[in-house]
């Protein structure tokens, strides 16, 4: 009976209320040993892709154990709740079937087995239907913790069946990379979905296309070396392109945001440094509005 | 000397300072092996009555413990510094006799003792006489823990003396049902001062009026049964009803908040599962502007 | 190989994100039994000046251990990543070497030793060169604790050859106090650069004079003896002067932020409780916009 000491928290309750305070105290009785870890309660109400993706960035660098993820539009509906194992039982997520564990569980490998949190005997009685993580989750993430095995908390799943994430991937369209601002960060730095190797063959000026605007996007390997007033592209602490300006918001200064899309294309660079350009030059102009 | 673990610690302190960290800090040095649980911090600055509502909403679940609140507008005037026992020792509630700790008190069925925190032994020195939570509140929460018995903190308080709470209630005027919006929570769903009971006798559909307009509030199991445009009627995670509206915020759709008076009214109602309707109907039409 | 219990954590992460819970997680994993104390992560982004007054009002209260500091505009640019020992060992700061420690480091007597983070041993492989509280400084704290000795992280620094801070000084002009707001407090209230012996030759009624306006400032002992309407200087829980208004925002009413001038002038003062006023009066007049 092995159990997990480390408990890892990510919801959309937010820090207004006493939610997250609650989900604490009900592990703190039935786990008292536990070491409850904050990820982030701040996720955009209900939206369960941007709380996928936060797990996913996290996840890599979370203590194994149990995760315990709450974004939930879908409470007490037809969506399941579950618990997710992976690596074998190196850790174990627990939330509901939407989508929110998916992407993080991709990245760890896959899901090693899953089950239905339907066994009432590892939740609280509750006063109405409503509050999952304080009567289902947290529950269930403390008593896997004191070792309850996976199996007693409901019914084995398919872990083909359960709902996949919803990460979007690039594509080419008339020689641009089409890519999405895949997060907005709290220093206005728009992280897109493109890996590093999708542009290695860029040089190191880069045409930004979005909303009707060009704006040339300048390689930078840190955000410090951002020049006053021109847009970096930094590949940032997850290894990810970023868009960037100096010590200000890029979101803000270029009216970006989360969803939005991002056309990258390479321009021609007389640098020395200058890779190979693309097979198909596009010739850049500004768009009339 | 039995003594404490866990310290569950609320206040109107705010995330944007260093108030919170500084009473973590404190206590940590005067008991360094308690747990501290933060409930929440964000009770609007010097709301004691929201601060007493949010202790008695999440008083049920709480750790057995100390409970540490500061909701203080008026710190280090005449209102008394207090720790009030409750269940013969269950629990020790630390905070202004202010009316802030009396809901809480009371749900877990109420003071068997109280004390004045005047014994400066167990006090910090202050640089200033503002910052209670730092040098009051959290010490007394911390020695208690350590096992100082609650005598020792300060003269003993007749418990009949303490300053009440100030929840309101409910009221029947003109076959309505007058009740007040206790919380709006983060997602803006609009907890009313109504058990269930006190509607169990209306319909499925029941008349909202508020403000001066009526709208009609359906009664769901769930948020997510509630449809788009509907003004949906939830038994909320706390037992109370709710007023919620389709994964948006019910406070902004309606324009209603915290402290608003919203009255409900039984409709007549020709669904099959429609209770027996009250002895004297109501009509109900828009007032005029 | 003594070692350290208490992480004291400070940064411009803000809550928005999982930066705060993705450091907490790695300390988590390199220190288990470590406890990581939370003072503050909502610091204006990349503002030093305001996290390292943060750091100095704190630095008396936190738990000996490991102060863990990071707001970093320069992050991965030129700027040295640093370990200060104060003390002779009772604590040790990491953070980035840009002032952001030093006023911290001044309030408890100086440094007695510093070193560069530069041992690649202690820091964890980072897929892009930006998170430096994630792959550097957390780590460092966390082995820290664990025992590792101060000049294992790198080669060490002259402690005359670090960035000074920032703590501006007031200064008398024309019979005037010149002084400045050092923070805003959630509350509203407005802390100065003025510690009380720099106006104990005032009367109890004290010009303040800022954006060409004149407002008379009444000393008070706490913020609740404050009267509705008037303007309060008390000495707040830090030992410094700080306007206050009663119950609302000081910041707010007087349209005043941190940064902004406040020269204080001593009025004539009929009070009997009236000192001493200075030796050439000025003559206070509403001043034309």
């Amino acid at each position: 009976m092995a159990g997990y000491d480390t408990i890892s928290f990510l919801t959309d309750y937010g820090t207004a209320d006493e939610f997250v305070g609650v989900v604490h105290s009900v592990i703190r009785q039935l786990a008292p040993d536990v070491r409850v870890i904050d990820i982030n309660h701040q996720v955009p109400a209900h939206d369960v892709r941007a709380g996928s993706l936060t797990l996913a960035r996290a996840a890599q660098y979370l203590a194994p154990g149990v995760v315990l993820a709450v974004v939930d539009p879908g409470v007490a509906t037809s969506r399941r709740a579950i618990a997710v194992e992976v690596g074998g039982g190196a850790s174990i997520l627990v939330g509901p079937d939407n989508g929110l564990l998916a992407p993080a569980v991709q990245m760890v490998g896959g899901a090693t087995r899953a089950v239905e949190l339907a066994n009432l005997e590892y939740q609280l009685p509750a006063p109405g239907p409503t509050f999952a993580g304080r009567d289902i989750f947290g529950p269930a993430a403390a008593h896997l913790c004191n070792g309850v095995d996976l199996l007693e908390l409901g019914p084995e799943l398919d872990t083909n069946g359960l709902m996949p994430g919803m990460i979007p991937i690039t594509r080419i369209e008339d020689g641009a990379l089409v890519a999405e601002v895949l997060w907005t960060d709290g220093f206005g730095n728009l992280q897109l979905n493109v890996d590093p190797d999708e542009i290695a063959t860029y040089g190191d000026r880069i045409g930004l296309r979005f909303d009707g605007r060009t704006r040339t996007g300048i390689r930078r390997h840190t955000y410090g070396e951002i020049a006053t007033g021109e847009v970096g592209l930094v590949v940032d602490s997850y290894g990810l392109v970023s868009i960037a300006v100096d010590r200000s918001s890029a979101a803000e200064e270029l009216g970006l945001g989360t969803g939005a899309e991002v056309q990258l294309v390479p321009l021609d660079d007389d640098d020395e440094g200058a890779r190979p350009s693309i097979a198909t030059p596009v010739t850049l102009q500004e768009k009339p509005r």
